[in-house]
This record gives structure tokens, C-alpha cells and sequence, in this order.
């Protein structure tokens, strides 16, 4: 070919899947889908673009500034939407008529955010929402709380922390030192402690004009967190005083990790930290972030909260809401490693092509096999048998089948080595002998 | 809240997915995936943004103007896949080294075209594709045609039909013509037979500068199929005699629909076509379009062919391929009101939120419940029970539970409307009896 050759290569900050990791994202997807599903919640799917509007100035000035914004063949300004919440507001907005509240809903799909690419970050990532949409309470605050860590404790991921908090319980604390700093600022400050540490986060709120004495309680506060519960609740309860603002948060959070205790939440996957504030503007309640004991480094593998005046942009009905999401291109990116050495999950089977007639027989009892739940491949092309032997090796194939002239169906075991002769009628009993 | 109310609404040619589709959407997604993988094809993934060039001038102009480009925050010329083919052709030629060949693989995703709405067809839709590259011949092409009928045939979608052609007896025959146009531009007009019928082809024909002769030639056969592909082959045979240059691929179609059979394919759901002839112009053998007998008005609900040419774009490597794509968009437009109409697949408990104390105690028992794998909705908050008894029949739920104040649990049978007292220690065998 006399064209140039274009090279093949993904834009930075995405990249491709392959297929040693891809079977178990399958695998996981489907874990996590059933798990929703066994709390009530139904699949919705909302469309990548949507108009910019709907998407602009929802999640900050960062999640503008990193959106993927372009105007289409009609003129429109349209944009790729950068979490699946804020369409998920959408779309209980518009099709509120056609829904049972309370609503719980999960959605699966991707995102895309222009930020810097690092470990575990990507500028495409694949999200697993669930959602709770038109009550409020710590009933609903517990179950989704309940709902990611039942889910995560499914996914086989090694141990994980859900770090809980409610920005009620920081905002009543602003209250009651009287910062007059939009508590917004105060919030996005404290949401960077683990990057930045204490040192920069005190620096961005005395840029922000927060005093450095209520600087101090503020970050000191943020310290209370311990990994038993109790102890953090009474420590809290203790600096905060019976007559502060944020008691009765407090008060409902200790509601809150009493259910998700009672739902089978191992205690020790779910800390109360009060440090945690999230950067996203639209949370006025519980929120939470969740690390991963093996790979602290990947950051956040699933966070959300409460956010209720979010469908409020595009409705006058007050729809609440309280969400998880589950960062799925995150989690692999810690375990991917790991699960590519896992293997085929399932047992596979390799027929050779015959070396003479045969190719229709083989073809019935391929299907055959399928039928009965096996996995078959045919090798699709004549080719000297030790090529198809090392492909079935490389595939990780369990079993080979070669037909040969005179008719004989060699069944062999590539796990042991051992090896019958069998008939086209015999084949598939062996082969599922083998398997059994 | 001052601040306007932002339209709620979703893209031109964009739509949102509601819960009583997209739960059967999952369903068949996982059946899909679940049938390409019983013929060993391992799922991969690709970034629904790619730089420009890779995409550009692969399928036609028409899929160029078509393209959602622009230039992200980076500078970068950057484009949404319009198809999961092309990517897929740079995925193999970027990761050669990595796979092993014949390499089967599928892909589900979106992409993405700027088309004109209309029934069935969106500007987002979904696909579902399978792939054996790095391998030509019958038995592969047979193996794609199988795959995908077999699928289709899993999908509980009604009767359908693949028409399978090979774009090389079309070019076999317009050598046989000595037609000098270029013949891209013959199979392109082809392809518009079912919307612009035999004069509107022929007047593309005239307008490309085909003599009258050979577009008569051209039309009458294309219009040689028939439902019985036997009939068909014989006619083409003589039709073309046994000096044309389309004999070899004739023949070798003939070996194709013979493999299929063996491999269970009911003989009525793959006929041969010869007016097939695909739109976009990577293809260059084996072509296929399916239409569903229930709904032809949605046109082509999986397409595909071979296409020996376009890893050649990224590499020197010949990487030849043939793939097939289920238009899983396309399908449920022509299913959704019968899908939805079939109601929850999964039988849904519903636990009434306590008048007094237990709401810990129910939290075990929806615990308990979810474990034995029942799904269970706690209803979150307060409210009449009246209220309450009216969401589980709005969400089509089978048992409701209801906590007494005396700790009697009622386990109500909304099917029957047969209704038991029980305990929080009985209640949950109670449930798993009525459900048995």
C-alpha cells in the first residue's frame, strides 16, 4: 500500500481496555449491577453529550474548566458530560411524571473530565452510579451508604474504608465560629488535606480570608477522625458542645452508621472522618469517599453524597437526592495487574481445523458444546497442527480436539496432558466429562 | 430559589433510556456478551474520543460530515467514534504484539453520528460487535455469520433475517461488465436499494456515468434473490457462467452458508442477497444486514462483513478481519413498548418503614433477605401506610412486609392478597416460601 501509515496511538489521558482486564470488568459490572439491583434499583442510561447548559456551572468552576465542550453540526453548544449526576438530575427532572418516587436508580457508563492524567486518573473513566431521588432522612443516607459498601464487599477488591461525613456537621461548626468566608471556599480548602496537607490547606483558607485562629479549630476538627466510630462521635460531640449548629447532623450521622451496622456492614469498612468535605459544589449533606487498602495511591474509588437542590436547576418540584458512585476505571487501574494474571475465567475449548473433511461435523459439534454451556473455538483456518496446539496454549484452552483422517476425535486435557480417542458422536460426552 | 429553571431536556436525536427498558437492555446485554463468549471472543474496550485522523476518511464521506469533531482543550483535533470497526482496526494494529492471532474479540459501546432522526435511528446508539481478525476464508466468515445469527437468536427479539452477499461477486460481475466507474461508487449507490428503489439506483447509476446496459445488468441481478438461498445460488451460477470473475467468491459464499447450517443456524434466517452491498467503504468481501421480521421499518439491526484492509492503516502488518455488530439501539426502539410492557424480570420485596422502633431489626432482615438473593426495598421514610402500600404496587412488587407496633410482621402476598403474621425470626422464611 502506498498511503502512509497513520500511527495507531490513543489521545492522552485515555486508553484501551484489553481483554485480560476486560473479562473482568464484565465479570465486575455484572456483580455490581446485581448487587444494586438487589436493593430496588433499576438501570436508567442517559445519552455522553448533552447541551452545555445542562452540565455548566454544576459541579464548579474545575468541573468547567475541564469539560468537553464543543458546538455540533446544528450550532448547538453541547458538551460531554463530566459525572453522571448532574444528568441524572436531568433526568429525573424532565421525566418526573413518568417515575415511582422514591426513585432509585443506577446508571452505568462512562464520563470524561480534561484533568491532568495520573495514576488512576483518566480523562475517560467508567462510572457505576446508584441513587435515591425524592426523600431525605438518614434512612435514605444509611441505605446508600449500605448499598456501596455491600457492593464493593462483593467485588472481591481486597479491604476498603468508606470515610463518612456530612457537611451539615462542617457548616454548623462554621456557624459556630461565624466564618463569613462563603463556606463553599472553606469546604473546597479542606477537601484537598490529603493532597495538599494541613500546612496548604491553612494557607488557602487564609488566602480565602477564614482567620487563623478559626483556621486552627477548623483543621483540628478535620483531626478528630479515629478509625473506631464511636470514639470519633464522642470526641466530636465533646469539641462541638450541646448548643452548636451542627449537633443535629451529628446526631443523625450516629443514626446513620447504626443502620448501615444493622444492613451487615462490617464496622470496619465504614469510619466516620470529618475531614471529609468533597470538592463537587452541589453536596449539602452526608457525604463520603472510599479508599483502597492496597492502593491508597489510585485516590477515591467511589464517593458521592447528598445533594438536594441539584435537580432544582431544571424543575420547581423538590426532588432530594442521596448518591453513590463506584469509579470502576479506577479500581482497575489498582487491580489490573492482579486480575490479568487471574486467567480465563471460564473453561475454554480449541478444535483444531481438520486436516481433511470434517469441517461441517466439527461445526455441529461445536455447537453442540455451546449448547451445553461450554465455551468453543474453532480454529478457523488450515494450518500445521503444532501452530494450532500453540494457540491453544496461548489461549489458555483447557481442552484440544483434533479430527483426524481417519475419523478419530483426539480429546486432550492440556491441564494434565492426558489424552482419549473418541468419535464425532463421543466427543462432546468426553469433553463434558472432562469439564464436569 | 431565585435563580431560572434550565429546560430540562436531552440533545436532538439523543435520548434517555427509562427503567422499564433498560432493565431488559441489561438482560440482553448480558446475553450478548454471553453468547459471543461461548465462541471464545474476549471483550476489549476503546476510547470513545480519538484524534481525528484515525477516524477520518474510514467509512466514506458521508460518515466524515457526519463526525462529531473538534479541538479539545489541548489543541488536539479530536473526533467520537462513529463506529467500534475502525477503532478496533487501530486497537489491533497499536497492540499487536499483545494479542494472540486469530485474535477474537468483541466490543460494546456507543458511537456516535450526526444523522438525520429518525425511527429506530439516533445520533447515540449502542453496538454490540464481534471480531476475528488476523485470518481469511469461509470458515471465518461462516463463524461471524453464525455468531451473530446465534446471538439474535438468543435474544427473544422475534424472527429476523440476515442477507448475507460478498462484495467480491458484485465486483466479480462489474469486471465481467468491463464497467469502468470506480466500483465503490456502484456499491454505494447498490446500497440505497431499499430506500431509493431500482429507478432511484439506476438514476445514481447514470449520474456516476454507468452505461444503461450494464446498470440494467447490474439491477436485474441484484434483484436475482430469493428466500430459498439454494435457488439463488444456482440461478447466480448460470446468471454469471463459469468463466465470470465473481465464480470463486460465489463458490466460496456457497461453502459459507453450508458451515452455517452445520453450526445450527435454521436455514431461514440466513439467505443470500446479491442487492446487499453495505454502505461504508472498508469492506471488501463477505457483507451482511439483518432485518427484524417485526419491524423492517427500523432498517438494519446488525451489519457487518470483512474488511482485509483497514488494520493496513495503522500497520505494514496484514491484518485481515471480518466483524459483525448488533445494533442493540436500533432493536430496542423496535421492541421497548413490548419490553416494557413485560414488566420486572426479578420478583421485588418491599418493607413497609416502621410506626414505632425495629427500623435496625428490618435493616437484618432486608440483609438477610438480599443474601438468599431476593431483591429488597426498605421504604426510607415515614409515611402513611396507605401511601406506602401503593408504592409496591406502582413499583410491581410481589410481597410487602409490614412491622406492626407489637413486633407482629405482616408478609403480604400482593399477587394473591393472601397475607400471614409472622415474627422478625419467622418473616424471612415466610418470604422465601411464598417466593419458592
Amino acid at each position: 500500500m502506498s498511503r502512509p501509515i497513520i500511527e495507531p496511538r490513543t489521545l492522552r489521558g485515555f486508553r484501551d481496555t484489553m481483554p485480560e482486564v476486560a473479562v473482568h470488568r464484565t465479570a465486575m459490572l455484572a456483580t455490581v449491577e446485581r448487587t444494586f439491583g438487589s436493593f430496588g434499583y433499576e438501570p436508567i442510561d442517559t445519552p455522553a453529550l448533552e447541551y452545555a447548559e445542562i452540565l455548566k456551572g454544576k459541579g464548579g468552576d474545575e468541573s468547567d474548566k475541564q469539560m468537553f465542550e464543543f458546538t455540533d453540526q446544528g450550532g448547538r453548544a453541547v458538551a460531554m458530560r463530566f459525572d453522571l449526576t448532574v444528568p441524572l438530575a436531568r433526568f429525573v427532572a424532565q421525566h418526573q411524571g413518568r417515575l415511582t418516587f422514591p426513585f432509585r436508580g443506577y446508571h452505568v457508563g462512562h464520563a470524561w473530565r480534561g484533568e491532568r492524567p495520573q495514576k488512576g486518573r483518566y480523562r475517560e473513566f467508567l462510572q457505576c452510579d446508584a441513587d435515591i431521588i425524592g426523600v431525605t432522612g438518614p434512612v435514605a443516607d444509611a441505605e446508600m451508604v449500605t448499598v456501596i459498601a455491600t457492593t464493593l464487599g462483593a467485588l472481591d477488591i481486597g479491604e476498603f474504608t468508606l470515610r463518612v461525613n456530612d457537611r451539615r456537621i462542617l457548616n454548623g461548626l462554621l456557624d459556630d465560629l461565624g466564618v463569613s468566608v462563603p463556606h463553599a471556599a472553606v469546604l473546597r480548602a479542606l477537601d484537598k488535606l490529603d493532597k495538599i496537607g494541613a500546612d496548604g490547606v491553612a494557607a488557602e483558607l487564609a488566602g480565602a480570608g477564614v482567620p487563623a485562629g478559626d483556621a486552627d479549630r477548623i483543621l483540628a476538627f478535620a483531626a478528630t477522625g479515629q478509625d473506631d466510630t464511636a470514639a470519633t462521635l464522642a470526641a466530636l460531640t465533646e469539641e462541638l458542645g450541646a448548643a452548636s449548629a451542627a449537633r443535629p447532623a451529628l446526631d443523625e450521622l450516629r443514626e446513620v452508621f447504626d443502620i448501615v451496622s444493622a444492613s451487615g456492614v462490617p464496622r470496619e469498612r465504614v469510619h466516620l472522618d470529618p475531614a471529609i468535605a468533597r470538592g463537587l459544589d452541589y453536596y449539602t449533606g452526608i457525604v463520603y469517599e472510599t479508599s483502597l487498602a492496597d492502593a491508597p495511591e489510585v485516590g477515591s474509588i467511589s464517593s458521592g453524597g447528598r445533594y438536594d437542590d441539584l435537580a432544582g436547576l431544571y424543575t420547581k418540584t423538590t426532588l432530594p437526592g442521596v448518591g453513590g458512585s463506584i469509579g470502576l476505571t479506577r479500581i482497575l487501574a489498582a487491580l489490573e495487574d492482579r486480575l490479568a494474571a487471574r486467567g480465563r475465567p471460564r473453561a475454554l475449548v480449541v478444535i483444531a481445523h481438520p486436516e481433511a473433511t470434517g469441517l461441517q461435523a466439527l461445526a455441529r459439534l461445536a455447537a453442540e458444546l455451546r449448547s451445553a454451556g461450554i465455551d468453543v473455538e474453532q480454529y478457523p483456518t488450515a494450518r500445521k497442527h503444532k501452530a494450532q496446539m500453540r494457540f491453544a496454549d496461548d489461549r489458555g484452552a483447557r481442552i484440544m480436539l483434533t479430527l483426524d483422517a481417519d475419523g478419530t476425535v483426539l480429546v486432550k486435557d492440556l491441564a494434565t496432558g492426558a489424552a482419549t480417542a473418541e468419535t464425532l458422536e463421543t466427543a462432546g460426552a468426553a469433553v463434558r466429562n472432562t469439564l464436569a
